[in-house]
């Protein structure tokens, strides 16, 4: 695999295309990375696949690649979105560059009871989005949605979209639901039941859903509650395990 | 579930005990969690089980616990090993607090060819290994041993134990090796050959194994050549995507 520098750039690509490049790109390129004058990097804008590229000209003005020949087709990950209610700032920022990593197509935060927090600083994730996703190897960045409330995105849901319910922490509700709709089966087994079906992992707040989340949520038809092991895993912790379970599982692990 | 604070503790662990706490003990419990004479916390030490406990005495001279009832009786997680090449700080720190959530029972750094960092320091470490097992609901922290060269770790391999070799990067040894001992297969099916024997999963450096030390594993019978999915996962994600698929397939997540 090449080790020339990987850039996402927000404009057509095809062979000899002229790119300006954004300053932060050019200062990656030339001040980080030590490329200058004819040097290699491969670019990818989302729509056009993988290609090989070439830095026409640098210095202080700015700088600006020559796009060369195609290296792969454009390739789509598959269709998992992650619901995630957002928790401390750097924790928050963990879930986004690992869930860029692990191939979701969709992200979005979502406001649930005991949220703490609700200020998500969208140009940063937006950095850091673009970052993981040019170092794993994507050939399209995720999707990052506006947060909303839990409550709006249950009464929107699309029908055909299994929601798989991340339910760490037992609580006094437990009790009314009894079997497999109760406290949760271990995730890869549950998702025998997913197929191919898209799909989105919803992920609680540290202090977890409050009973009536839970309960809403166990009365639809889409939800699939599922359980992540006999220990307590952080928010954070519990969307990269997940995340990993539905591509080994049902993605494109297999 | 209870919400005390929840501390790991070590001294023996019996109805009636009087434990005296460690300095950063009382100082979380007083002054983080702002508890105080009487109230109720939990204990383990990795032997006994998990205790009530109760806040006997709190002053600046120091606090200590009267120990109560047991609540769990001890138990073990599985019998798996992380071995990983140390990185930049913060992402070492991520694995070894990543790791104890997700149920390892060793953790070792492993210095290999490409390593950039071999300095780990111990104490640090230990520290967010504890607060791992007390937030996660852990009987027993895992074990951190000290870091071995690659070659050395091999030459007294157990011959029992699994080698789970996750190979992210494929280099010019590849042509070398055709079929299911080549590139790895996606770990999850590759795990259906495991069993419930013991374990270990080795993470490379972000530079990868050197071609000779590619070769070297892949000659070994315990190795098992594991891919993680089509991206490039940071070493880091790698860590905790593998011992995810490990528990979700071998462990106690079934």
């Amino acid at each position: 695999m090449s080790t020339d520098p990987r850039l996402f750039i927000d404009a057509p690509l095809s062979a000899g295309a002229a790119i300006p490049l954004a300053r932060e790109d050019a200062h990656y390129l030339i001040n980080v990375m030590r490329r200058g004058e004819g040097d290699a990097v491969r670019v990818f804008n989302g729509r056009d696949g993988e290609w090989t590229a070439q830095i026409a000209h640098a210095s202080r003005k700015g700088a600006g690649l020559t796009v060369g020949e195609q290296t792969r087709p454009q390739q789509s990950v598959p269709d998992l979105w992650l619901l995630f209610a957002p928790i401390r700032r750097t924790k928050t920022e963990l879930i986004i560059e690992k869930a860029t990593e692990l191939g979701v197509a969709v992200m979005a935060p979502v406001v649930t009871e005991r949220t703490q927090s609700d200020r998500i600083k969208v140009e940063r994730l937006q950095a850091i989005i673009k970052e993981a996703a040019e170092q794993t190897e994507r050939l399209d960045r995720p999707e990052l949605r506006d947060s909303e409330k839990l409550g709006a995105l249950l009464d929107n849901w699309p029908e055909d979209r299994a929601l798989i319910f991340c339910d760490e922490s037992g609580d006094e509700t437990d009790a009314a639901w009894g079997g497999a709709r109760g406290r949760g089966q271990p995730m890869a087994s549950a998702l025998a039941s997913v197929g191919d079906r898209p799909a989105a992992i919803l992920i609680g707040p540290e202090g977890g859903f409050s009973p009536a989340e839970r309960d809403r949520l166990r009365r639809l038809d889409c939800v699939i509650p599922v359980t992540l092991g006999p220990r307590i895993l952080r928010a954070e912790t519990a969307a990269i395990a997940a995340l990993t379970i539905w591509q080994s599982t049902c993605g494109d692990w297999q």
